[in-house]
């Protein structure tokens, strides 16, 4: 078999036969095929696409290119979770503390990623003691005892991916529907878990902006969940605005605990709340997505999602007093405000002038060896649809005397557009692709 | 700039501007921008093809990235030719003698190769004692006395090319027009003719195996020659079985020298007839084909291109008797005769196949570092249309002992395909573009 052949047949628009996209997939994890061959077949696909079959024998290919995660020693259905991502994106954090009080194992692994943020772990971090480099057994143990744990990646996780995605990242040949679905379920079937809830992003701040385009691909990445053997839902949701009200790492901690504790944002406790539903109903542990809704509701009610949250952060290292009194969080003192320059109605909120504001003030990393600021960060006080009087507070911008915040709060200025019509409401949850 | 922007843009369709052309060109021949990237650049070209503009402006960064040919000591119009290639070709053999004895200047440069048989050089080398390492000075000053003069390819012409074009080779990028047409011409123009004329071959044989092809990329030549402010001309002609009977190295130059003698095989005196027309009028010495096509004749007839011929080999060390007695070149003396298993007509003669039964006999390269047996070789006595018995000779196979011709045979053999009907004539020149 030869690679020249293969692009050659998928660039004249042939399907790949298995033993064509295994062969290409070990060759080059091996680095037995070339960058520069890896490359022409990926700007192939691009215009040529991938069917069904292709597109799951891809991902399943690249999950098996290295570690796989055994959470076989964990009792129960562990259920996992992905998001796409966007601005304001805390939702783990309070997700997976409601969803293991109802009794779902959560075994998480996590990356600390690149962005305006920092990643789940990252935020982890503002725990203070915190450590998310814990061994796998530990990992498994806390789970088996707690019901939840959260670890960075340590397992060499579809290496296969990691290489494919920094070469299509430099070679325009990310945006195809098959190649973005592979990648993101080649890692959360290495993963282990046995049921797989999506939370696909849609909108400006979204990496799919159109609603059609995140339904393409929450459903190729439910049909690859589903022919790898998993159970596997999508939850498409609003990201045209940033969510919930905090952007930055301890303060989205803090949005998080307050939505544990009912005080939540309104948009953002519904995420959570929709994600937890069909976490548990997946999980086995409720037949409907209504009951399971109310055992998440309880679970926030009777506070046991705060005490699993408490447990969790105490049983790796952290400060779970914490947990209890969110204030104790650092969180920069110095504030400034961004104040309204008119009246009107917030028509939109630009979500990713919003996440460049936080990785000004260093709330986030632009290459892989940045230091994080966990203490900065942005609390939106108005959101898309708010009346707002000229003078009024948009927003309040923490931040520390080792970066001037001038640039941020003209960022986040510029962020809001105000207009004197109310803008129509828009739906957070916008669809569930089963 | 950054080449990811470049790919994407060409990608999604858009026209490349002069400096992003510029850019990769460059940045590629300098190996500061990566084998990857280009590739991908290649499949989105390949689907997205180039304008006029792009196409030229691509040939032209390919012709000065690295050395070019410097004529200007070589009095009046220097006129090149190139042929696209295939089975029997030799036609500069026989074409540049008319043509310089006719007041052309000819100064060709020329490739080894890698095929069937070898290229013009090896060819030349034929010749006891010929030499085709000469110096440029050497080879000025033969154009300027004896009025032609070919040498191998010293200079470092269009190294942009060599290494995109071995690029493309291994990524199943060839077969894009633009990228066809830009190769060839960006090394035809650092060859330094004022005018060139192109010989492209059609049919099965050939790169291009269809007309409409062959005619897509004679036009997109012309218009690159023409665009770069150089005379060019393009003659579509039959490559649907091999040109003239000989195939191989000296038994072709043999053929060669019959031609200058006017005892040459019908199709390839009207081939060489025809290209010395047209490089005769682009040269200034004709007004017309017409007049062109009969000095031509008259360059054959008096004898003065065969002296041509005489002059050029010795000037370059080789044996001149031999162009008057093509006898002494080595031919092998071991032959074998391929017969006719039924009587009918020769419906085909697949070229693909004759040219690997001379690959067989040892007469050509499959790598860079082969040596080629110049004495062996194929002649073809019947060609497409004639009517043979079975039993009768179809070719003779000229082998020498470390080869045993057996499978050669085979091939040569499966080659001929005979029917019960005279299959209908095919012009040998199908198109000329000016």
């Amino acid at each position: 078999m030869r690679m020249v052949d293969i692009i050659t047949s998928k660039r004249n628009g042939n399907e790949l036969t298995d033993e064509e996209i295994s062969f290409f997939v070990r060759g080059y994890t091996k680095g037995e095929i070339p960058d520069y061959q890896v490359s022409a077949l990926m700007m192939a696909i691009y215009f040529r696409g991938m069917n069904e079959r292709e597109t799951l024998t891809l991902t399943t290919e690249m999950e098996n290119s290295g570690d796989r995660l055994d959470l076989s020693a964990i009792k129960g259905i562990k259920v996992d979770k992905h998001s796409t991502g966007g601005v304001g994106d805390k939702t783990s954090l309070a997700l997976t503390p409601i969803v293991a009080a109802c009794g779902i194992p959560i075994a998480k692994m996590s990356g600390r990623g690149l962005g305006h943020t920092g990643g789940t772990i990252d935020k982890l971090e503002s725990f203070d003691g915190f450590n998310v480099s814990i061994s796998t057994e530990e990992f498994i143990n806390n789970v088996n005892n707690i019901g939840i744990s959260i670890m960075g990646q340590t397992a060499d996780l579809a290496p296969a991916d990691k290489k494919l995605y920094a070469l299509r990242d430099v070679t325009g040949t990310v945006e195809n529907m098959s190649l973005i679905a592979s990648s993101i379920m080649s890692k959360k079937l290495a993963a282990g878990a046995d049921a797989i809830v999506l939370d696909v992003k849609t909108g400006s701040g979204a990496f799919m902006k159109t609603l059609e385009d995140s339904k393409a691909l929450a459903e190729e990445m439910v049909r690859i969940g589903k022919g790898a053997g998993r159970k596997c839902i999508a939850i498409i949701s609003d990201m045209d605005q940033p969510l919930g009200s905090a952007v930055g790492n301890a303060i989205e901690v803090r949005e998080a605990i307050d939505t544990l504790t009912g005080k939540g944002p309104e948009d953002f406790t519904e995420l959570v709340m929709t994600l937890a539903s069909y976490m548990i109903m997946l999980g086995g542990k409720a037949s409907n997505a209504d009951e399971a809704r109310k055992m998440a509701e309880d679970a926030v009610k009777s506070g046991d999602a705060l005490n699993k949250l408490a447990a969790f952060v105490g049983a790796q290292g952290g400060d779970s007093d914490q947990v209890y009194h969110p204030e104790k969080l650092k969180v920069s003192e110095k504030s400034i405000a961004v104040k309204a320059e008119k009246s009107g109605y917030v028509e939109r909120i630009i979500c990713d002038e919003v996440g460049v504001a936080c990785m000004m003030l260093g709330g986030g990393r632009a290459s892989k060896e940045d230091e994080i600021d966990l203490s900065v960060g942005i609390k939106l006080m108005k959101k898309r649809g708010d009346h707002v009087e000229a003078g009024e507070d948009l927003a309040i911008v923490y931040y520390n005397a080792d970066k001037d915040p001038d640039e941020a709060l003209k960022k986040l200025s510029g962020a809001y557009v105000i207009s004197g019509n109310a803008p129509a409401k828009q739906d957070l949850i916008k669809m569930i692709i089963e």
